[in-house]
């Protein structure tokens, strides 16, 4: 047994024995305790900061005297003067070894925090930044022993942190001499060691200790949007999120106009990659200035998106993606620099990591989304569905996961209804249908109240009633069939056949009135055939990739179902599963996953070995396309009615009791006819 | 023992047994016999090809019958009637073994084939480039299987090459699918693999076969001139060289005025590195039209310069290289991106490497010439010697090296001497003086007749007798000593005491005229006191920086001498020996490596192996800095007599009995004031 003094870390529970005078970043350092330090235990970064514990510990065998540990120091005493320690902390680098002794390492000050996401049901993210700070002391040069100012730096980080080796652009070199002679040869460097590479890279220099820390951005770049997550690569904390519109809508709403105008027009995608890139550091401006950082100091980009995006954002002509076989110029990864994309407002050697596409329709985005929910790692059978103009689908558990991709159009955006509008301010985004009274009530975006609800008029006054979102227009085809206004191959009902005014005749068809301001000249909301056929085209075609996936892994049920998307946010699970978009789980077993793509792009940032772990994901999954399995057509005709023709969903019967009218009275040219047209696909 | 036919390959010897039907060039791949194929043995590129031999070879053991190969096929006739094969030839992938047969491997059909330099005593490059060609059918894409177009390159490449892995940047990607599809997925891609590097990168890539080249620049970037050699990297073959004037001068001649320009202009640095790498991007266009290629086929540049070009070219402020302790921003080598130097004019792709620097004041271009002269696997104890601005000296053998530089100033180059002038048309470039008479003969630069032949006058009217340059004024000064016109000391005698009307008073001192053109208004061309003060400083401090490795190595004589630089091709041994320029060794040991830093680069771009070496070479040479030697300025002064104060020149003796008079009439304050100022560092 040692006699020497018995050091007990937690919440680690690493513990060993140690000389008298030894400092507690040093002891924490030999058991691999996770301290953090970015000044090397020189007293002057404060990371290291533990909370050492006094008195009994049977659990530890110890008791812990009041001397257990060196005194406050004078190094300790001015970083209190100047910083404030909270009460009870001591610096690590600085409190030495007296006696046995108990120390907590406070989340803050480990390097591996974990950073709590608000979803409980998702996994926390580690911190293991790519791009970290390092405080050294460099030597001097020395005429006798002539070497570069660069390879003295190397040596520094090898002796002082055992970094093997360094490199260096031609822009760091061309700063590194004024800024270690303005140090005097103390500085500190951000070095960034990729998951795919042996070297790291010096990103920046600061003379002296450099505390104005470093941050990364998170990336989903959409079709429509492009959101940013600034984030702390210390902390992992969010500093500030924001999104602007991309630009490229102007080319093209959806991704299949601007493979088009890509095709059409010579360097029209030149002109696209352009647009996005410049929107992109318009944004990381603005995130930068939101959360008021320097934007030099964002270091790292991590992008997710559609493979059409992928390649637009990379400068690559998209027109394989618009035609079969659909074939990406690359797949896998990459690690960039953000030069090569023009990001000039970040700091000018910042590195970008995309992560991989999984197939021509499967993009980076889906890849995150399988980072961030794990399909691989459950242990009952998911089906993620990411839902957008595309839905891309995922399904598995630990043996094996599939994906694809599935044209459902942009309908489930509010786009191609005839009332339909984007989310925004005063959009209908929730609707009921009294099963008895067949009147409606719903709620608008910017409002809480109901429709029928006292004060609702007055809440709603200034934005007025001016449409129906994808949400609404979802919740309305449901509420329809649920309040038996239309039979199960998507046939509204006549006033006639339903006993209600609501239903009113348009052409040969009939239409559901939901709200009529057209008398104080605002617009007359219905839900007519046309909405349903194309909401039915959307949801079949979701459905059969869903099926085409359960095919493939020879199951006929899934176990649960995680709606990911901004827009899988807003679904009524009910009303998700009364039209049949989904596959028939119990209520319960439905669940949202809020930005799933958005989140596996932070968890890329905040730790490299996701960014490994993603790699090897996608190169395991099962790619379907399809486009080109036959089953699939058979799949999407036989999801057109609503719920389904044949699939029979007992979960759902379970909890409600949907009526079976039919409406027909032409024969059976019911909702079918749009399973015989080809489908296009649909950015 | 194999009953199969035995197949010897000439001149590697390389033998084994094949089954019948074998194709040769798979044969020599089994062996490991360097033959050439940029097609994979598709029978398209002709790089392949073999010269087989018939009948009785005893010294291999073997008798070839006339049917030991496959009969001339309808590959061979295609391409034989296309582009004519010599005679005897046959493709090796197109020829198959049937019976024991003898092959020869033509020097033009090997890889690794050895490029002739035209100094005997050099060593030949042998051909092993970073970047190479290779033609690969790449699969389709399949949905199905869905893999980016890269992917499927990849993996053709590791399939079909065994190339494992590779990389390319979005430039690259984004031409990677028209061309991919242009040439029906048959491709050619150029591959750089660096010798630091791990994984090759995808430089270019060509629909079908390339037939056009690869090409690669070696550039020695000197103070005054910039000069490039255009480099096939398949043959080695140099295809044009050419030269253009460094535009930083109009910064400053030399390079301290460079490095002052710097330090009193703000951005001054900025301004010069762009001014080189502009004229680099000229260089390149110029010499790719003289040679009449695509410079985009220019997909290499290797750099060799002395420490403050080095930065300069990097973009790095050199005012570090001005002021003690002359600290380089990174000494090792550098391996970059063209486009990291602005180098726009060639591949926007190509790769750069700069050889590693030895100290502050001992360059890339030094450790060329080391790579070039290999004094690291000299049996006897070389000097090598680079004269320019400063002197780089490097003393070895297989034990040790050892290298400084040594500033002699721009005197040997002809500047800061009266009648002095650059090395052009009109320049006296020899001189000799007749002991008797004491009459001079000369040459000029564009007249091969000396000035005592017929013909002279007539042959040089229109450049005219304009000035001395460098290697002339060492061969005066010598001559000087020799006809007995100058003493030890440097003092030019008067009329009086040399018995000349040529010895022509100045002021207090007297100057040698040797020639007067004045009547006809040309210039009056004479070697003043001032002159040979100027040369005995340039001079000591050369010879002093030899002794002081000398020192180092605890020897006090050399075996030989090796004077490298284009100015080292054009001074003759005897005066440089006379002058005590060099220590004492016998005059048949004195040699010239001509242009020995451009040959460096030259290595360095045409063999990858050689990087690596002259990096190892480079860490093991032991630097001895002249500036904090006090030893050096004992040396210094020591050296300032003509040939040497106290040195004994014992080879000299042998060939020349130099006379000894003394001009000193004023006590000894002959040449010695040299060593009392402190030295100043000269570009």
């Amino acid at each position: 047994m040692s006699t020497d003094p018995l050091v007990v870390f937690t919440p680690s529970g690493k513990r060993g024995h140690f000389p008298v005078g030894t400092p507690v970043l040093t002891a924490a350092r030999q058991l691999g305790v996770d301290l953090d330090s970015v000044c090397g235990g020189r007293g002057i970064c404060s990371k290291c900061q533990i909370t050492p514990s006094y008195g009994e510990f049977p659990k530890h065998g110890v008791t812990v005297a009041d001397d257990a540990l060196s005194e406050w120091n004078a190094v300790e005493q001015r970083y209190d003067d100047k910083r404030g320690l909270k009460p009870g902390r001591r610096l690590g680098c600085q409190a030495t070894v007296q006696g046995d002794i108990v120390i907590d390492v406070p989340p803050e000050s480990q390097v591996h925090k974990q950073v709590v996401r608000k979803a409980a049901s998702a996994r926390a993210i580690q911190m293991d930044p790519a791009t970290r700070l390092f405080f050294v002391e460099v030597d001097e040069p020395d005429m006798h022993e002539p070497t570069g100012d660069l390879e003295r730096l190397e040596r520094a980080l090898r002796d002082q942190w055992e970094i093997e080796s360094i490199t260096a652009d031609v822009t760091l070199l061309s700063k590194l001499q004024p800024v270690l002679r303005k140090g005097k040869f103390q500085v500190t460097v951000a070095l960034n060691k990729a998951h795919d590479d042996s070297i790291a890279r010096v990103i920046d220099i600061w003379p002296g200790l450099h505390e104005a820390g470093l941050y990364g951005l998170a990336i989903d770049l959409g079709s429509t949007t492009v959101a940013a997550h600034l984030t702390d690569l210390e902390t992992g904390e969010v500093k500030a999120s924001s999104g602007i519109m991309n630009p490229q809508i102007r080319f093209g709403e959806d991704l299949m106009s601007r493979v088009s105008y890509s095709m059409m027009n010579p360097g029209g995608d030149k002109e696209m990659t352009a647009a996005v890139r410049d929107a992109i550091n318009t944004l990381a401006e603005e995130i930068a200035k939101e959360a008021e950082i320097d934007a030099a100091l964002i270091v790292e980009v991590v992008f997710v998106c559609n493979p059409v995006m992928h390649h637009l954002l990379l400068g690559i002509d998209p027109v394989e993606l618009g035609q079969a076989p659909f074939a990406l110029a690359t797949s896998e990864s990459l690690s960039l620099e953000a030069r090569d994309l023009d990001l000039t407002a970040i700091n000018r050697r910042a590195r970008t990591y995309i992560l991989p596409c999984i197939a021509g329709h499967v993009g980076a985005d889906c890849a995150a989304v399988a980072l961030s929910e794990e399909p691989g790692k459950s242990e009952d059978l998911a089906l993620i569905v990411d839902v957008g103009t595309n839905a891309e689908i995922l399904l598995g558990d630990k043996e094996r996961v599939l994906a694809c991709s599935s044209p459902t159009g942009p309908a489930f955006e509010g786009a191609q209804i005839s009332s339909g509008q984007r989310a925004a301010p005063g959009a209908i985004e929730a609707i009921r249908i009294d099963p008895e009274t067949k009147e409606p009530r719903f709620r608008v975006i910017g409002c809480e109240l109901w429709s029928d609800e006292d004060g609702f008029d007055e809440a709603t006054a200034t934005t007025g009633i001016t449409g129906i979102c994808g949400s609404g227009i979802i919740e309305a085809v449901a509420e329809l069939r649920i309040a038996g206004l239309m039979d199960d191959s998507g046939l509204i009902g006549s006033e006639a056949q339903t006993g209600t005014g609501r239903c009113v005749p348009e052409g040969r068809t009939n239409s559901y009135l939901v709200h009529d301001s057209s008398a104080e000249g605002g617009p007359r909301i219905t839900v007519t055939q046309g909405d349903i056929r194309a909401i039915q085209l959307a949801k079949s075609a979701l459905y059969a990739g869903a099926r085409l996936l359960m095919d493939q892994r020879g199951v006929d049920k899934v176990d649960r179902v995680v709606l990911a998307g901004a827009f899988g946010a807003h679904i009524s699970s009910l009303h998700a599963m009364v039209l049949g978009m989904i596959p028939d789980v119990p209520l319960d077993k439905v669940m949202s996953a809020g930005n799933a793509a958005g989140t596996g792009a932070r968890i890329a940032l905040c730790n490299i070995a996701a960014r490994k772990e993603i790699e090897r994901v996608v190169r395991e999954i099962t790619k379907v396309e399809t486009a080109i399995e036959p089953k699939f057509q058979d799949h999407f005709v036989a999801a057109n009615a609503i719920p389904h023709k044949t699939d029979p969903f007992p979960e759902l019967a379970k909890i409600t009791n949907l009526p079976n009218p039919s409406f027909n009275t032409q024969g059976d040219s019911g909702g079918d006819d749009g399973g015989r047209r080809r489908r296009r696909r649909r950015g």
